[in-house]
Parts: structure tokens; sequence; C-alpha cells
């Protein structure tokens, strides 16, 4: 029995997030039907972030236990050919028995994109949030420095999360615009439930100035999710990157070696 | 009777080309139809360029007669109401009765994406195409500069090409490569028939290595279309935008100024 962690981008347009439920076809459920035909017998995926509806990932990550003899380095080959065009498997690695896509993140990094113009967009319809009124993207670059650091996020999470703890600690908040099209990236060590949607739909508040830049500070003082604005639509959002401690990823034959 | 000149943008994905046929649903009918809606009478715009099957528009331009008395500017409003997702007019504005949206352009630019990664991408699977081998874009940009200025460009068009005269002029071409993304960007005062495909196609085959730096300058002076690459997918190809002399703009009212 072999643990194999994949990358895998998806345009979550057509799904009903990664997740398998009832309502809905889950980016999982494709993922799994997939291995379970390349290998010939049933597999569970873990993945790192289970997202909505609707969110996008260009490089979500996920294991899975196989006896199969296919070399980890080959099952983007091997599940490509079967997954529909908005599915990509990137990488295939042997990781350790003890590796776990969801529990040993050291990171992620999200994107958030906005289309600001008028009339919206219609070849980046389905990969960003419109916001018609025009943007004030240094206030709303300004107000994202107040982020980072370590800071109790309780305020920026929707009903439903279930987190033990809401201190997290903010390494990167960028806001940046390119004539029309503004971005959002953020890169922490763990993420709240909608705390990046949270995020972006205040920044769009600081941005049409209905709120001011101080509106993150406050919601770190107050912890009242009434501080910060409504959550931005699930379309804008893509999961860009998941980090894992390097010692986590070295296969058994790696630490062998190592410890040689 | 005014003459009204808008742009709009769209994702050609689910289209079958700009102009109205009988095997598929054109832009051109879905636009059309807005315009009976919002105008409650029979409408025929005419485009700047005929994009194929496939093909999107950042900057489609087209032309139409109304008795509407409904604003130029408006016209962006009121039929992205009625528009699906991926067909959005961005301006509408008044134009003199002589104006015509396809032979009074001065210049269009259009944009080739290729996604040059082993498995292609999931989130731009329909504006890009997939080339997975490695691409050279120093050579691929090398050979674009060969097409600057003004040359016999009779090899660079298929079958079906109706143009009087091949010569062209060429003012921009560029190869750009951000991570596995390269992006060519034309610009000109005419096109013939699958040019811009023809050149995305050839620099594919130079990027590979597989045809030499000088294949333009061959091309120029065999005039034979097989000196040149096989023509590249539809889905790569974006009109970027459509230039009009300043003058032939120039609204009636306007004019009259101008003249005083």
């Amino acid at each position: 029995m072999r643990r194999i962690l994949c990358t895998v981008e998806y345009d979550g347009t057509d799904y009903a997030g990664w997740q398998r439920q009832l309502n809905g076809l889950a980016v999982q459920q494709v993922l799994e039907e997939a291995l379970a035909r390349a290998t010939g017998k049933p597999v569970a995926i873990t993945g790192a972030s289970r997202t909505d509806a609707g969110v996008h990932a260009r490089g979500q990550a996920f294991h899975f236990d196989t006896e199969s003899s296919i070399p980890p380095e080959k099952y983007p080959f091997v599940l490509n050919t079967m997954l529909p065009r908005d599915i990509r498997v990137h990488t295939g690695q042997e990781v350790p028995a003890e590796f776990h896509a969801r529990f040993m993140t050291a990171g992620k990094r999200y994107t958030y994109r906005i289309c600001n113009s008028r009339h919206g967009t219609a070849l980046g319809r389905n990969l960003s949030a419109h916001v018609p009124l025009p943007l004030e993207e240094s206030l709303m670059q300004s107000a994202a420095q107040t982020l980072l650091g370590t800071h109790d996020f309780a305020a920026f999470q929707a009903s439903g999360g279930t987190a033990k703890t809401t201190v997290r600690t903010m390494r990167m908040a960028e806001v940046t615009r390119q004539e029309d099209d503004l971005t959002l990236v953020v890169e922490g060590d763990a993420f709240l439930y909608n705390m990046v949607r949270i995020i972006a739909g205040t920044l769009i508040e600081i941005g049409l100035r209905r709120r001011g830049t101080d509106a993150f500070l406050r919601a770190f003082d107050t912890m009242d999710r009434l501080a910060l604005g409504v959550t931005a639509p699930a379309c804008g959002l893509e999961l860009t990157k998941v980090y894992y401690p390097e010692a986590a990823l070295r296969t058994p034959e790696a630490v062998r070696w190592h410890e040689d």
C-alpha cells in the first residue's frame, strides 16, 4: 500500500464544490471515480481544502492510498485521459504513510478576482466577481496590510465553521489592479470557513468608500462578524497553492536515505 | 434614422462564429434578436470582423441603423440585460451615416494564447491552445519580428479567402511568456482569412524547433502556404481591438461643429 499526493486544478463553475454530497456533482467524486477506473479498486481521496460550490482551484492537493503499481508520477497522465476538461491533475508523488493532505498543511494561498468595469466581462465571467462601480484600489491595499501578522480572526468566519481556534497568521495580502481587473492574493497558515470571501467582500466595500480602511482592525477588536462586509461571490475565489512542510513530503526512501 | 456603433466582448466557445448561418447559433444573431426586442423593429448589424467558430472577442465592433430613440450610450445597459453572460456590449455611440464597421477599419489587434504546460489548463481551457512540449519563446519572438512592415502575405491565408490584394502591413508582433502562458499579440492594418491562426501555428512549430526562424521570410518569397505551419486552434484566438480613423467616427454634429 502506498500513499500518493496529487495536485489538481479545476474550474469549479459546474461543480457543487469539492466534497462529495447529495445535491450535485462534486470534484472529489469525479476524481474518485477516475481513480477507481485507473486502479481497478474503489479509492477514497482526502483534499487539502473543501472548496465551496463555484470556487476554483489552481493548486488543490489530495492524497489517497492504493495498492496499484501505477508509478506515482504517472497519475496525471492516467487520470487526465479520463477526466473532464475542467479538471486537470498536474502532479503525483509518493508520500509517507503518515502524510495527510488536510491536517499537515503549512499554508495556503488564495486569489480573489474582481472585474471592475461598468458592464462586466464575458471572457472572465466565471472566474471573477463583478463590481460595476469604481473601486479605489489604494484604499483596499492599505486595508489589506492591516491583515498581516497573527490575529484572532473570529469575526472572519461564516456560521458553520468548526475551527477549534480562530487565531491565524496572515503572511501576504496584496491588492493589485491591471486596467479593469483587480486581484487580491492572500497567503496564511490556515483559513477559516469563508474567510477569504469575507475579506474580499469587506475590501470591496472599502474600495467603494462604504467602510473605512480600519474595518479589519475593528473586527479584530470587536470579534463581530457585522464589523465586516458581505461574503463576496464564490466565482471570484481560487485556491492557488497549498504548502506542506518539506519533511512531511519525504518519501520513506528519502527519509531512510536521509537518516543514513 | 441614426447609425450606431457598438463594441462587444464575447466568449466564442458556444457559438458557431460571428456570422449568421444555418448550422448553429451565431453571435450576430443573438445581438440582432436582442436589438429587435430593444427597439421593437428588426435590426441588421454589420460586424468589423467575421470571427470563426470558437474564436473570442474582447473588442469586436458592429454598426446598425435604427429609428429608436434609445440614447446611443445606453445600448450597453439595454442590451446586456437581455444578452447571455458570454456576450457583453461595452460601448455605444452615434456615427455618421456613411460609417461602416467593416470597410472603414484602420487596423485590428489580435491576441493568441497558448498554455505551454504538460497537462494543459482547466481554468483557461476555452481561451488558449494547449502545447504540451516546451516552447522556446525567444525563437518565436525573433521570428515574429520578421513579420513587421509591409509584405505580400499571400501564403498566409486559408483557401476561401476573398481579399483582392494580399499585401498587408504588420505594425506589432510580440511573443511573451508568463510562466506556462505564452501570448502572441499582433496588430496590423488588416488580416487575411485565418492569417493570425496560421501565424500562431507557424510560431508554435518554430518554438518546437521544427521550423527555422526564417519561415515567414521564406513564405514571403515563395508565397507558398506549405512554407508555413498548421492553422492553430480557434479557441486560442481573440479579436482584441478594432481601430477606426478618428474622422470616420465623428458624429454629424461633431463634423458640423468642426467645419464651423
